[in-house]
């Protein structure tokens, strides 16, 4: 019998969810509503169109085939009803009808479903300060504030820009505003790291200098106190000082919008998201809820998770419309994936981050390996930095993070072990991970089998390793004297460190380090560095094998120290 | 007990197995022995040595930190002793020991071990034509034959080469003779495909495309009885002609380099193989085996397989070491992956291809997607094609395929499915797969998720599909007039066609079809086609709700006929 479908959201999920949901039952009837006018866009791509990269708004709503995914797109293409400017103000589960208002005309009249989906989305999290709502001060919240902000800085009204929160949005702004339209930028984040929960502390310091080497300015551990200007935005108060801005975007995150399912008396979570089982049903079975207004179980932690990502609700979009027509299609969860371009840089992750897991509470170690993405005799070649987060005991593996160059190798690799997360691979799965291998896309050992068995070496306790961090620390503290900085790289390397630092850095290349054991100090500790970290593992075992066990191994090596931008020659 | 392990090969797996051995076991010794005077070199680096993008053959046997793997550095660096020019004659296995024979010296002596490992690899087979020894024959052998190749070239002797066998390295060769060296070049390939086993009939098509593109010449069917010239190679014979050639490599494949290990008495198989267990033993327990001289089970297939890759010997080759070193490594077996850069395209799979899979008494079929590898908004984008093999009755996947631009996109894809080939996946897990998204490097809906959505429709009976070379069987018989090619697309993109194939081409966009029902012939089986079989597919499902069923769907549109070569506007 055919149905009548009404969606409220006509965004990423509601059209997916409709559009599957009528090639199963074309005969069915759909209704979405949305409060915008500007429907069906690629919200993701906003940050491409502040650039330029993406010339009009309309091409963010446009099929791959350019045809606008507007009313008549939706009605002629797809058999789908839409009513745009409509707002859902409440749902009447007893009798089955949703209370719509035309925000036109005023005018409220009543739409009754069968199955109704909420397809509401995230607003962006307020700031509550001062002066927040100053001409001049955006969020990055849809179409039409993208508009509004592009129009802004076309016109040539912005000089300085000031972008709140370090997350992956704010970064793509900031490189939106910087590379394209040579706009002064700062980012201010409150914690003490770029994009807080998706990346470790160390490979956050590398994207951090990468941008800092693009001139953007990175304030880490500020507060923005309040806004301040007579009309429009002129300046930002800090904890620790003024900063002129003349556009201010507020990218501190976002929030569900579950108002609607909440007074409804659905099922809502105390961080506000809907609730929802493996079918994408609500607490009552005729209502189904995805994308960013809905919490998915975490199938690496077990808990519910929280991922307003465009991929993630098209997806569950078509898992709803293959159930709204009688099917028995289940979202299986998530491992929480992401990437994010900044710059020259290429960003992925997946899963825990080591920081994220031990605030989950596990014990958990992280390996870190750089190496060339492709075979290092081939010509063109960069470095890639991931990290590998693992439990110690199991030596499950639950999360892998990367920096790379620009380009899909970085994202590649986190895609390869996003896809296994959810069967519990250890670390040993990931040495033997069967990569395609050639020349001009990866090593003969990839870095990521490389990652898997550095991994074990650790937990094995035979590679003893510090990070970054830890060594800028044991650097800082060099005056003491109870460590040696032992380089085992050749001697050209090692040569500018040892004639700077003559009375802690010490040259012994890996090969000679047989010969020359006697040179070895036995009475300190010796942190042991080589370009990337292969040679100076190699030369931890050999210094094992000789009884001289107080050594600690540089992660990374100098390659990750000059990322970090911690250049000691 | 320290103990005394000898090596026999040194070039991938060998120096890979004695390695992680020593850093196991650093008391213990390992004698490594080689025919050979290069050792350790990259042996898949060779074609990127004869293009010239590799300039020096040492940098093949260079570690990343341009130290070269020779016997000095093996002894310093890891201290390993190796032999080379030395050839093993015979093992014996129950007194434990290896007799030797120096190759400059002629003497023969015995190496006594308590634990041996075979990495004796793989040699071309060779092609029993008349001409086969003549004078400017090559092999790409090892580096021996790749420095001959490329004095040869570059001292200016090379006009015209030829490639007998299209499997990826003869595409190798043939792109660095064609593109570097300005060499006519014309591969002759014995079976109807390139690159045959590893992609299917229709990818291969599209690699064909594009060489011929490249101004390589292809032949198909095509098989060399013999090479004529006086005393250098002047000419191929045929069985259909006559190409003039001043320049042979014969890449028809290789073969297990097992004699030894037969001549021991060694379990080895039907194809050559040496047989061995998970932990890489061979039917002896002291003796270990790996790389191209052995055969590991397929894990799609469950039967054994052969996969000669530098990437398969080094993650065996640490297995060895390890279990050498008294542990418990195991190999888990091969889903067989792949990629390969032939000129601007990258191609790369994994698991069975639709013929292999047939081949091996499979039920099963493939669904193709041809979309832009990024947001489609997204200024730098090209097209990219999957094709995944799926078992008809389980839903379970089978392989994967992909033709794409040069990058690391469509790899990425393949190995985010090859790493869970192994866990048995289906279509809704490929459909489901979480991967990280961001415009700059992949779509919101990834092509791997449409992939395996559309799959799905195809297992379900909604999407009725043709290949192109269906297609191109129904194109010709066009004139029996039982068939009308239906245009989905924009009247502008239909036009040409419609002008110039009246008769059988006939225009209805998608978006006008159910306004135009009238107009849909309904005598006549239906061809539907779009760009990319997107929007045909939902004319199908449309026309079937009209009670029209006689449709199928061109997979891949005509972005796919123009991939072919079949152009026909």
């Amino acid at each position: 019998m055919p149905q009548n479908i009404v969606v409220i959201g006509a965004v990423a999920l509601g059209p997916k969810a409709a559009c599957r949901f009528k090639r199963l039952e074309p005969e069915s009837k759909v209704v979405m509503v949305d409060r915008d006018d500007i429907i069906s866009y690629g919200g993701c791509g906003i940050p491409y169109f502040i650039s330029g990269d993406v010339s009009d708004p309309s091409h963010l709503q446009e099929t791959s085939f350019h045809m606008l995914r507007d009313k008549t797109f939706f009605k002629d293409a797809k058999d789908i009803d839409i009513l745009t400017k409509t707002e859902a103000l409440n749902i009447n589960r007893r009798e089955k009808y949703v209370v719509i208002k035309n925000l036109d005309t005023r005018e409220e009249s009543t739409l009754p479903y069968d199955k109704l989906v909420l397809a509401t989305g995230s607003r962006p999290k307020r700031l509550d300060i001062p002066g927040i709502d100053l001409d001049g001060v955006f969020a990055v919240s849809n179409m039409n504030a993208a508009i509004a902000i592009k129009d802004r800085i076309s016109s040539g009204q912005v000089e300085k820009a000031l972008v709140i929160g370090g997350g992956f949005i704010g970064l793509e702004m900031a490189e939106a505003l910087t590379d394209m339209w040579g706009i002064e930028t700062t980012v201010v984040e409150i914690t003490d790291q770029l994009l807080p929960g998706l990346i470790s502390r160390n490979l956050a310091q590398i994207v951090k200098h990468h941008m800092e080497e693009k001139e953007v300015s990175i304030l880490l551990e500020e507060r923005v106190e309040r806004l301040e200007g007579s009309d429009r935005v002129e300046r930002a108060v800090t904890a620790s000082g003024t900063l002129d801005a003349d556009l201010v975007i507020v990218s501190v995150g976002v929030e569900p919008n579950s108002d609607l399912a909440r007074a409804a008396g659905l099922d809502v979570s105390p961080k506000g998201a809907i609730v929802v089982n493996s079918k994408m049903q609500t607490s009552d079975q005729d209502i189904y809820a995805g994308g960013d207004c809905v919490e998915v179980i975490n199938l690496i932690s077990g808990k519910p998770g929280y991922y307003p990502l465009g991929s993630m609700a098209n997806r569950q979009g078509r898992i709803i419309g293959t159930n709204l027509a009688g099917g028995h299609a289940e979202f299986p969860g998530a491992v929480g994936s992401l990437v994010v371009k900044v710059f020259d840089l290429s960003i992925a992750a997946t899963g825990l981050s080591i920081e994220t897991a031990r605030r989950e509470g596990l014990d958990a170690i992280s390996a870190l390996v750089i190496q060339f993405d492709r075979a290092h005799f081939y010509p063109e070649k960069d470095l890639m930095t991931l990290e590998l987060v693992v439990e110690k005991t199991s030596g499950r593996v639950l999360g892998i993070q990367g920096v790379g160059p620009m380009g899909e190798g970085t994202v590649g690799r986190i895609n390869a072990v996003a896809s296994i997360l959810k069967y519990k691979p250890t670390v040993e799965d990931i040495g033997n991970l069967e990569l395609a291998y050639s020349p001009p896309f990866s090593a003969a050992m990839d870095i990521l089998n490389a990652l898997g068995n550095t991994a074990e070496n650790i937990l094995a306790g035979k590679n003893r390793v510090v990070d970054v961090d830890e060594f800028d620390e044991l650097w800082k503290q060099r005056e003491r004297g109870d460590v040696v900085f032992l380089d085992c790289r050749g001697w050209g390397n090692a040569e500018p460190f040892v004639n700077k630092y003559a009375q802690h850095w010490k040259s012994i290349p890996q090969d000679e380090l047989r010969a020359r054991m006697a040179e070895v100090p036995r009475d300190k500790k010796l942190v042991l560095i080589c370009n990337t970290g292969v040679r100076s593992y190699e030369a931890q075992v050999t210094l094992d094998e000789m009884g001289i066990t107080d050594s600690c191994n540089l992660q990374g090596g100098v390659a990750c120290l000059k990322k970090w931008g911690l250049d000691l020659a």
